[in-house]
Parts: structure tokens; C-alpha cells; sequence
């Protein structure tokens, strides 16, 4: 066992990637400009600079994926545990790179940045992005950062569809790819459970069609948005675990007032005001629509077909509790991979935490992990 | 195979249960008078009058169970193929009576009935309702309609719910229950899944604290509820299978916008459109409070232990892709039942529909149905 340091404080960086009279052009055929893209990088390239890892953040991750940002952060970044020097990305061995998406609000140019047109927040005139979009602003960003290739990229859930993405458009650019707990399209079910999502968002008045800017927004639709997310990230069984049906209140005379609360409910309460604290609810809308618009197949004739160009070793992470994502759509896309003759891998995540194990099973993702890399840099030499 | 006829027109009846000066006393110590209840009854009671069957309805029912209210009526009862001659609860063999529950807004008091202290509707003063006391209610009202004991109640979902409280309460009133997905108590996810329809309603501007009477009251957020609701009624499966990824606009070139939508939130907005039509929220609120509270425990050492007074058949049915009660929760009913030496049996209907399943799988319910009403009978004589 190597020892585990953490990365320690750690800085938020930003780069115009796009700038006047430059534009970049969105799948739609929309454009933006200027596009900024916020990042953070841990360890160092290599001499021969091969050793970069893109790290691709979910629905309402930031480019701070571990370390602190400054004395006063309580939480690590969203990944810490997997990142640093002796962890499953050894910071030693790997120059780690995350960056804020396209279309959120850590830094990345999103809905609420200004649209030099108006001067304004672009609000609801932002234009819809794609997980393609997202990707191909990462490699732009990348080539300017001076990366000339990765040996691998990785993520879960929203960040797994960006690494699907990233092995469609660019596997000549990936010695690897690490996808976990995503589909290859986002399924019906999935799409119902973003518009709820959404409408919560804008049935909430303070929404104002998004005009709220600089004012704090739709913060009781954000947060019942965040609240039935959350119910989605977790599974019937680690309900049970963690709360069962315990009474949230300490008047047991309360247990027949309308407004009593089981613990369950207080929980999700709690997690929709965390949310609303730290995400612009602009950035749900158009990061859930995104997502709905994932399909790999977009422009060819399925999405195995999108998957024939694949020149990279595949490790495909299902979580056996996954309520949102299921392991059968982790486990057609390796199927999809190896009938085509590609090298895929699926390894289960046996997991009561549903869909969030992602965030919350370090322990068991480290080995798989690591002993992936390990592979992926040994076929190479 | 018998001929199945459909019972033709049929009327809901009223009976006020409670008058004053007598009150109906909850399990929670309020009081409600007067307390009306809504039925219909098909069929006809025997000479020894010991051919009642109650069926017990889900979260939105009535007691309209089956045939048409009027030439206008464009849909059958909620369980109309189950229901008349021939048919599953065979009316010419039994005297089916269904009742609408305490708290919901289909003639049984409720948060929309009148208080008689103020002369206006109840709204959020009305008293919170348990699943045990609307069975109390029901007994009450079948005594006065003469019923001294039933052949069977049977129920799926909160109807299912209220069977099992029936099996608590009053098993030596009853020869049988048929109890189809539904849980002994409510599940800390299912907790969930109410809370955050509730909030749904409470978070629209129109609800008013609940006091939106006569007006429309709060419709955006209704839908938003039977929406978020609807989604835990189906499967991934059945979503995959009625929608997928189709789209649901004429126009290819919506694809792009935000406001685009694909089939599946087409249909989402259409439940959710409906439901309202129909439907009064505060009655929403109260009946998913109640499921909340639903624990056959409730005064027991536990909701094992509830059962231990069991004298009836039972016959549990479970759904195989309900993802809102899995099977798990029903088998466990079986479980403990038997580990007491009580007649219980299992079945489940294997269907792709999920939840929704027992409002759609006639055609092998039917069959289970019929021979577990034979095989009651049968034991009787």
C-alpha cells in the first residue's frame, strides 16, 4: 500500500479559451464568445508528456475535484480521495486535470455569465449545450494548456457521458477511458426524471424565466429539483440504512401534525438548501437538458455504430444499486465495445448507495482503478 | 370461460356515517362530524348475506370501481374488467361495494368538505388521516349498510395499504384479503417520493396555504405532483418501451431549443393535465400524509407482531418491475404471516408496467383472483 498524502490547498485557474472575433460553434450551429474554461491541475506533465489524466465532473461538480481551495474549505474537492500523490490518481505518476463545464457555474462560461451582446447574464438566452459541446470545449482547452494527448479521462455519471463523448469523438487523442455508472443515451426515465426537475425549478416564481440575476433565484424550486435528484442518487436500501422510518421531530405529539417530518425528510430538505447555496439554477436547466440530449448515436446510425472508431482500452463502471442509471446500460455499452472487437472491461460496483456510490466508494474504486491505469501504461511501452 | 359482461351504468350513493351530535374520533384523538361516505355496490347480498367483497382504491380512486356514472362517461371504473359478471369479483356471485376513503375528494369528507364550525371547506384545518382510519370508517360505514361481515376486501397500492389494516383491525370480520403492492409500512424512499410531490403542490403560489377554495387552486403544482408520481408508477422497461428516445415535436429543428421536448414529457404533462381536471390538492396532500404514516405497527411491539391476530386467508401480490413497493416488501408480509402459522400465499404478475400494473394487467390478475375467491369459498362451507 502506497501512502496516501492529500493535494493540500489548491487553486482555481482560468483560461480564455475563446476569444473575440473568434467564436465556438455548438453542435445547434449556436455560438459562443468569448468562452472561458476554469480548471485545476495536480502533479506535473512528464518529460515526455504523456501522463495526463482529464477528470470529468457530474451535474453539479466544479473543476475543484481535490485538495482544498483555501484554509477556510471544510470539504476536499468532489474526488479527493481518488487524487493524489499514492492515490488511485497518483499525482507522482499523472498530471490531473479537471476543468468546470461548459454551460455551469464554476467558472466555465454558463448561463449566468455575461453575454457581451447585452451586457447582461445570457439567462435563458444561453444556448442549449450538448455533452459533445462540453467535450470538444475540453479539448480546445487542453491543446492551449499544451496537452498533446491523455492517457486517460474519467468520470461518472454526467462526467461518464462526457468520457463517452470524449472516446467517440476523439479515442485517437485517449490511450483510456474510465466511464462510470452513465448510459450510452440518457432513457426515457431518465429524461422524466430531469423535466420534473426542471419544472420545479421554473414553476418556482422567483425563476422569473431566469431573469433573476443578480438576485438569488428560484431557491424553493432549486432545492425541490436538488431534493428529487437526490432521491434518484440513492437507492430504496441505503434509505433504509441511513434513515428507515425514523421521526424527525423530538414532540412525539407531533406525529399527527400535517407539517411533522420523518428524518428522511429532513435529510432532503437539508440537501436541497446545501444545493441552493452553491449552484445557479440556470445551470440545472440547461446541464439537465444536456443531459436528456446525451446520445452518443447523435449523427450516426446507432450508438454501437458511434463506437466503431474506438482505438482505446475501456473500463466501464456499473453500481449495482444504480435506481437512475442501471447496470444493464453500463454493461451494453462494454457489449457494444467488445462485438466490435474493441478492449472493454466492465467491473460492478457492489454498492448499497446507489447511483452516488461514485462519490462515496473510494475504498473499493481505488484498486480497479489503479490496477487499470497500470494496464493502460504498460501496453503502451 | 364465463361470459364478462360489463355492469352498465351505475351511481354513486352517499351515506352520512357520523351526525351529529356523535363525531368520528382518529387515531389521533381529532375529531370529524358529520362524516359522509360515497359508494356504489354491484351485485346483490345473498341470502345469508355473506357475499361482501370491499374493494379498497389507490391514492386518486373513487368508488366508482366500475361501469359507466352516465352515457357520457367516456371510461369505465378503475378496476371495471375485474369487476361484474363473469368477472374476476364476480357480480353474480358477489355483492361488491366499494367506498371512497376518509380525506380524499370523491364525496367522502375530506379537506374540501365543509366544516360545519366555520361553514367553509376544511383545507389545511382538516385533521390529519391514517390508513387505520379510514378502515375504521369504512367498518362503520358497511354496519350501517347492513354488511356483518366480508367475504373478502381487496386492494392494491394505498388500497393495499388499507387491506392490510383491515387484516390488523378486523380479521374476524373478514374470510379473506387480497393485498397487492404495497408495503406493511411506507418506506423511507417512498416517504420521499411523497414529500417531494407535496412540495410540489405547496411551493405553487396558488395553493394559498391551502385555502384556494372554489377556485382552481394550485394546477401547476398538482401536475407537477401526478407527474413526479406518475414516474414512480411505471419501470424504466415500460418507459423504454412506450417512448424511448422519440421525439416529440414536428419540427427536427426544435431539437435544439430548451423548451423541446420528447415524447415522454409530453406524456408527463398530459397525466399531470389530466389529474388536475380531477382532482383536488389538499386531498393530494392529506392521502400521501397518510401514506406516510401507514406502519400496520403503529401500537404494536412491531408491524410483524400486528399480524399475529390474523384469522383470515391472505393472498399477497407483488409486481415484478414496481420500483415504488418491490416485491420484496410483499413477500415479506408472506414471511411473516407464515413464520405465525397463518394461511398466506404469494403470487406475482410478472409485468413490465411496474407499479401501475394492477390498474392494467387484467388478464392475469383475473385468473389469480378467481381461484383464490374459490378457494375462500370453498374452505367456508
Amino acid at each position: 500500500m502506497q501512502a496516501q498524502e492529500s493535494l493540500g490547498q489548491q487553486q482555481t485557474h482560468y483560461l480564455q479559451v475563446v476569444s473575440p472575433p473568434d467564436v465556438f460553434v455548438l453542435e445547434s450551429g449556436a455560438t459562443l464568445s468569448p468562452v472561458t474554461v476554469a480548471y485545476e491541475a495536480y502533479g506535473e506533465p512528464n518529460a515526455g508528456r504523456d501522463n495526463a489524466v482529464l477528470i470529468l465532473h457530474a451535474l453539479t461538480g466544479s473543476a475543484h475535484a481535490a485538495g482544498r481551495s483555501g484554509p477556510e474549505d471544510r470539504q476536499p474537492g468532489w474526488w479527493d480521495p481518488l487524487i493524489g500523490p499514492g492515490r488511485a490518481f497518483d499525482t507522482n505518476r499523472y498530471w490531473v486535470i479537471c476543468s468546470n463545464i461548459l454551460g455551469s457555474c464554476y467558472g466555465t462560461t454558463g448561463p449566468a455569465s455575461i453575454n457581451p451582446a447585452t451586457g447582461r447574464p445570457y439567462a435563458m438566452t444561453f444556448p442549449v449545450v450538448t455533452v459533445r459541446d462540453m467535450v470538444r470545449l475540453q479539448r480546445l482547452f487542453l491543446e492551449q494548456l499544451g496537452v498533446q494527448r491523455l492517457l486517460c479521462v474519467a468520470g461518472g455519471s454526467l462526467g461518464g457521458m462526457q468520457a463517452l463523448e470524449w472516446l467517440v469523438n476523439f479515442s485517437d487523442w485517449l490511450d483510456a477511458a474510465l466511464v462510470i455508472a452513465c448510459p450510452a443515451q440518457l432513457s426515457a426515465q431518465g429524461i422524466a426524471f430531469n423535466l420534473v426537475q426542471r419544472l420545479a425549478i421554473m414553476q418556482d416564481p422567483a425563476w422569473q424565466g431566469g431573469d433573476y440575476y443578480p438576485g438569488p433565484g428560484p431557491e424553493r424550486g432549486l432545492a425541490l429539483a436538488r431534493m428529487i435528484g437526490t432521491i434518484t442518487y440513492k437507492s430504496d436500501e441505503s434509505w433504509r440504512f441511513k434513515f428507515g422510518r425514523a421521526f424527525g421531530e423530538a414532540d412525539p405529539d407531533g406525529y399527527y401534525r400535517f407539517g411533522s417530518r420523518f428524518e428522511v425528510e429532513n435529510y432532503l430538505h437539508y440537501q436541497g438548501r446545501k444545493l441552493v447555496q452553491r449552484f445557479d439554477a440556470n445551470s440545472y436547466l440547461y446541464l439537465t437538458k444536456a443531459m436528456d440530449l446525451h446520445d452518443i448515436g447523435r449523427g450516426y446510425g446507432s450508438w454501437q455504430e458511434a463506437l466503431s472508431g474506438v482505438e482505446s482500452k475501456v473500463l466501464v463502471m456499473g453500481i449495482s444499486s444504480d435506481i437512475l442509471y442501471p447496470p444493464y446500460q453500463q454493461k451494453e455499452i462494454v457489449h457494444a465495445l467488445r462485438r466490435q472487437g474493441k478492449e472493454a472491461r466492465y467491473a460492478e460496483l457492489k454498492s448499497p448507495f446507489g447511483h452516488d456510490a461514485f462519490l462515496i466508494e473510494f475504498g473499493k474504486m481505488t484498486p480497479i482503478i489503479r490496477s487499470f491505469l497500470d494496464e493502460v501504461e504498460r501496453s503502451r511501452r
